[in-house]
């Protein structure tokens, strides 16, 4: 945990946002997450605390909450003690009053007390992602399960992210660490990867880093078939000619997650049209990470990355036309279905659970456009935010397959020219920056991706 | 998964069974596991299917559900296949009509449909260990979320033991499959961990090789506190002198676990002490698996264990007094608070989700005493049974600390002696056994946890 001092300020600063937006009485209600159950109620997943405790309490520990009183700004912790069986059985934790006391609480009940505490106080809540968590705060307010959701406060998560998507110091340091054991991890798997391996042999090199530094962010895409954009199946074997994807990162010890993507040949050298993509791929992250600045909307430095994507794909004949034209209709999404990145802290991406049309577009409606509506960020960049620049370049056949049928923008794509570049599959590179006052810096040690670095590591 | 047969034979004779318990007509109702969201709705852990979908179905994809007609044998299963951009984010998947052939279910709907399927047939359905099955239970069959548990049903949950306990070959091969990975992360235990490396680099490592082959099958104990039962943390460092005690398996391709415990000496060799304790557990434990055989109550084995433990801690001069009196009062629980094993299948603690009352204990009520209610399985082997045997003897301090206090079994236990001993911490041993038609043979490849071969592996 960090200081107590932190935790006090944050819910200060929360109290204060909270009034600022009309909210000056009532309960801001912390549900902390509880054990998440794998096949039976006792084998469980590695706990994972949820991120708005974290940010606010810090605890991470199961069956805890808390409550923020609007008015007083005063912080209560629900939890107990354990007895002697779970002593036996989990070992000694720390008292409750002592967590509290790491956490700047002086207030402690016990678990059970929730209930009537929150009873004829208005509460203010975020919309919960864990049925458990859901099935409780329906009993809690007296709500149907179906009635939850929509009940979430939004002058809440409005002050939240204000608070979190610019972060503190103590943040930055945390990010830096979760970063360095991401780059490990790609290190890792950079040098280990050989033809007849198994992806899982990456995979399970990948997490062994993670695990043995902290814990995975997210479960990891280690993978030879780059084209499919969140793969999770490993069972394929390595063969040489072919490229490997890695998209992995690791947390840090208070929780803030790492997320980089590599991509290298499985033999030792890219071939000719994997250079040729590679090349472009690189050329484009460098392009985007040089335009990140304050009141720059990402979107912005979404489009320059699609239209430096459709110019390098214009140059190898496989796309044409006016460029600019191109990508305002969305041609170039055949080959850059993503989005250029997300908000990153204390989850991979940061504040999902309050909704993306708050946290990466300030309430302005999302396009729905195919490529388009994965773009996860869209509004003016802010000093201390942190988020992933992760452009990519793919040749997917159904995809391919389908608008050609369809016969989707043929000025555009010369599906013609395609077949000998399907081979090349998907590459992406994705690295971590954190906006600065004036521009942006990269987040985490030297990890040089350039093609000639990338095959001297293969070598 | 297993030939589409070995689904039909399993489904059959569940309605057989059924049939036998009075139960002739309804839908049995399979609800496979959705994803287990993280830190919000899209950041899953690696998905695991429920084992009894697993078990009458076999696909391990998560948004699945089947029905079973108890009158006509007849299933259905409820999916959907994937859209395009499902296909572009998360690759093609083998259609649900391939999936359906693969279990041998000639009946698709999709999941949709399963609402208006339940609709007025009696369900009949296990007991719920995730909130989100609990959730859908409730709108599924109109009840409120508090009364679905109350409403598992007892027929299908005997009819459903009586088949899964008995382990087919199909089974049994799986099951030496997961054995064989978890004696191979043993191995790798023993011979990786120095000191100065910290726990979380022991597990890592065991991680490592269990993701590799396949996956985990419950969150790994590497420790150096032994003495802790289900303890989860892995940032102490390693110190020479003491012991580390690692418990944990793997699963195979179908999902069946291994679990296995060894201990070993951080330094090359054990000491005089752990020397001492050491054998007493070893020898416990082959008397132990010496007594497997149909017919046998586990329990019965089980107090042979805590008799073979007393006998020792006596000859230590720890104990003291008469053996099956001190057992049957119940004084070695302080150094054996655990039961000597429970069933193994598709989940670590097999069908621990349909209530231990029946898998353990064909409906005998459970004894309260402490040690006595740790205890899994205590009802008669059967052939085909899989069980693991897992004495420990441990030193725990705030227990000894409670108990000393207490004045509990003074003459039985001679705390004055135990000060010295208290640094063994614990040593656990456990195997993997399936029962035969005459004894037990133990799964998996040869591994030998002599004291010998313990300190030759760390040699």
């Amino acid at each position: 945990m960090f200081e107590a001092s932190v935790y006090t300020t944050r819910r200060a600063a929360l109290v204060k946002a909270l009034v600022a937006r009309g909210v000056s009485s009532g309960l801001v209600l912390l549900l902390g997450n509880g054990e998440s159950p794998m096949n039976y109620l006792d084998n469980t997943y590695p706990f994972r605390q949820d991120s708005s405790f974290l940010y606010f309490v810090g605890i991470a520990q199961a069956g805890l909450a808390a409550t923020i009183d609007a008015a007083s700004g005063e912080a209560t912790l629900f939890g107990d003690d354990l007895g002697i069986d779970d002593i036996v059985w989990t070992g000694a934790l720390p008292a409750i009053r002592e967590l509290a006391a790491q956490a700047g609480i002086q207030r402690l009940k016990s678990r059970s007390e929730l209930q009537a505490t929150v009873a004829g106080s208005a509460a203010f809540y975020y919309p919960p992602y864990r049925a458990e968590t859901r099935v409780e705060l329906a009993s809690l307010l007296g709500k149907p399960i179906s009635a939850v959701d929509a009940g979430a406060s939004l002058p809440l998560i409005r002050a939240t992210i204000e608070l979190r998507e610019r972060k503190g110091t103590e943040e930055i340091a945390e990010l830096e660490h979760a970063v360095a054991t991401s780059v490990e991890m790609h290190r890792a798997a950079i040098v280990t990867a050989r033809p007849g391996m198994k992806e899982s042999d990456v995979m399970a090199r990948i997490a062994q880093v993670a695990l043995s530094a902290t814990r995975l962010a997210f479960p990891p895409i280690a993978t030879t078939k780059g084209a499919t954009l969140h793969i999770h199946s490993y069972d394929r074997r390595l063969v040489a000619g072919g490229l490997f994807l890695v998209d992995a990162g690791a947390e840090s010890p208070e929780g803030y997650s790492g997320d980089l993507t590599s991509t290298f040949p499985i033999g030792a050298k890219f071939d000719e049209r994997q250079s040729a993509i590679y090349g472009i791929l690189i050329e484009t992250h460098a392009l985007a990470c040089g335009l990140l600045k304050p009141g720059v909307p990402y979107r912005e430095v979404h489009f320059a990355a699609a239209r430096s994507i459709a110019t390098g794909l214009k140059g190898l004949g496989l796309m044409k036309g006016d460029v600019a034209e191109a990508v305002a209709a969305g041609a170039h999404t055949l080959f850059f279905p993503h989005g250029l990145g997300h908000q990153m802290g204390l989850d991979v991406h940061d504040m999902e659970n309050y909704g993306e049309v708050w946290v990466g577009y300030d309430g302005e409606p999302k396009s729905g456009q195919f490529g388009l509506r994965s773009l996860r960020l869209a509004k003016p960049l802010l000093p201390g935010m942190v988020l992933t620049v992760e452009p990519g370049i793919y040749f997917i056949p159904q995809l391919v397959e389908l608008w050609k049928s369809e016969g989707r923008f043929r000025d555009f794509i010369n599906y013609e020219a395609l077949g000998p570049w399907m081979g090349v599959g998907g590459v992406r590179n994705e690295e971590d920056w954190i906006v600065t006052d004036t521009a942006a810096r990269r987040l985490g040690p030297a990890f040089d991706k350039s093609l000639k670095a990338i095959e001297g590591m293969r070598a």
